[in-house]
């Protein structure tokens, strides 16, 4: 199943049988202080350069949220979209809980992009689905039910059903539909990652749909938690995850590590050019410094 | 299935439902000038430094191949041997093509050693198979037929067969054979690591036995190969490989954190453990440097 994702000239596609594809996490205000001032004070300067270093990193997709007490959303959202879209030529992905700031973002928002996200209640579903519909996205579906998070794998697989079911409802086909099987940190629970890859075995075989992971939460509140993200990030492709929203600065060396043992990376060619790429990145940013 | 291994004081349990056990590689003079160096002279001080400093970084048990031109292997294996195992209490594994070689390092050993290893020639299991049966030690089985490497996984877990009915015969129990199912470089074949995945989800399914991967031929040729290493070892690990003779200092903690992931760490003690002591480990080796 693919999901297709459009820029102005370009088109993402996300499958099992396609390279993972890197949602560059770094436009969200949340703990970036830098990035809030830059919102609060209107400087576009800032943004577009997080947003052409991503992409340069090797981001697909740009995630875009501008969540800041400060900040009047709904208007700052189509601005920081437009100055993307201009700046970069990948599909967004406009990140927000509230339907107004997704349609404001949708709006402005060139080609097809995505929608972060909508859950398994029913005041969500009703409020967020029409949005996604109305202007042919795609939506991350959070497998997070009417009492929040399901412990088990197999209710988190009923949300799933249910948010597809939903969203067929409406006229949203399957393939637009990406599912978030949901990670805790394992610095909690020590059985917490291992209901995740369980999660996304049951939603692969059942719906075969595609799947998106915040990979980072799973190391919440443990030391060295580039060793845990990567690992878990190999773990979730390896079980059928084919999208994740993440910093391609941090992870993209290993995402495309495990691409290429996958089978998903022929002779080599996206691996060479990624180390080749980002060798230079990292020399010219040490330069800058 | 467990595979127990001894040293004089510990037992070293290798088995799906225990964390991943690190044969540390370091005690090999190929490619590795200074060891040789130190073997030729019978300096044992920077052999047993070396047999230390990796049980210090996590090694459970640890391999010990003498291989060197200007060395007399059947003589230099029982005095290496003898060193390591009055310096570290752990189990350690024998490491030659040749049963002479291999017999002379198992009667030094105390405990119960691993052989590394045999292959699925006639030859070699002829050689073999009655050495390990004699001193009750395990043994590593590659999975290599009379026509070399099987290109597929059906022809390697064939061969895992014929090693594991081969020993049965001659009175060894199936728990004392650890299959490695082989990984070339992904540098050469894009689909090298999936046929190992494959074969590994294969014998797993079918005999159950524990695996060991020599996990570094997967990079061989690429750049940045610690990513490609670390990432094959965690999809290798949730596919069913226990073991491995690595380097416990570059991949260690990336061990860890698979071992945590996939539920084997109750609490994160180990996770955490590992973490705090070569976070040590490491300021002292700096300062010392």
């Amino acid at each position: 199943m693919h999901t297709i994702l459009k820029s102005e000239k370009k088109e993402v596609i996300i499958g099992i049988d396609k390279p993972f594809v890197i949602i560059g996490e770094k436009l969200n205000p949340t703990g970036m202080k830098k990035l809030g001032q830059a919102l609060v004070d209107g400087n576009m300067e800032y943004v577009i350069q997080l947003a052409q270093r991503q992409v340069a990193w090797g981001a697909d997709v740009l995630d875009v949220n501008v969540g800041h007490p400060q900040i009047e959303e709904v208007t700052m959202m189509p601005i920081v979209v437009e100055a993307v879209k201009n700046a970069v030529d990948v599909p967004l992905c406009i990140d927000s809980n509230d339907p107004k700031i997704l349609a404001a973002g949708l709006n402005a928002a060139i080609g097809k992009p995505l929608v972060n996200s909508v859950n398994g209640e029913e005041k969500q579903l009703s409020a967020v689905l029409p949005i996604v519909k109305e202007r042919g996205a795609a939506v991350i579906g959070l497998t997070i039910g009417e009492d929040g998070i399901p412990a088990t794998a197999e209710e988190r697989l009923a949300v799933a059903g249910h948010i597809i079911e939903r969203a067929a409802k409406m006229g949203i086909p399957i393939e637009d539909i990406i599912i978030d099987p949901l990670v805790m940190t394992v610095g909690h629970n020590s059985l917490a990652a291992t209901v995740t890859l369980r999660t996304i075995e049951l939603i692969r075989k059942e719906y075969g749909v595609n799947m998106s992971l915040g990979a980072s939460n799973v190391s919440f509140g443990l030391p060295d938690r580039h060793s845990v993200n990567s690992a878990f990030l190999s773990l979730a492709i390896q079980a059928g995850v084919t999208c994740s929203i993440t910093d391609p600065i941090k992870l993209g060396s290993s995402i495309r590590a495990t691409d290429l043992l996958l089978g998903k990376d022929a002779n080599s060619m996206r691996y060479l050019k990624y180390f080749r790429a980002t060798e230079k990145l990292r020399e010219a940013e040490a330069a800058a410094k």
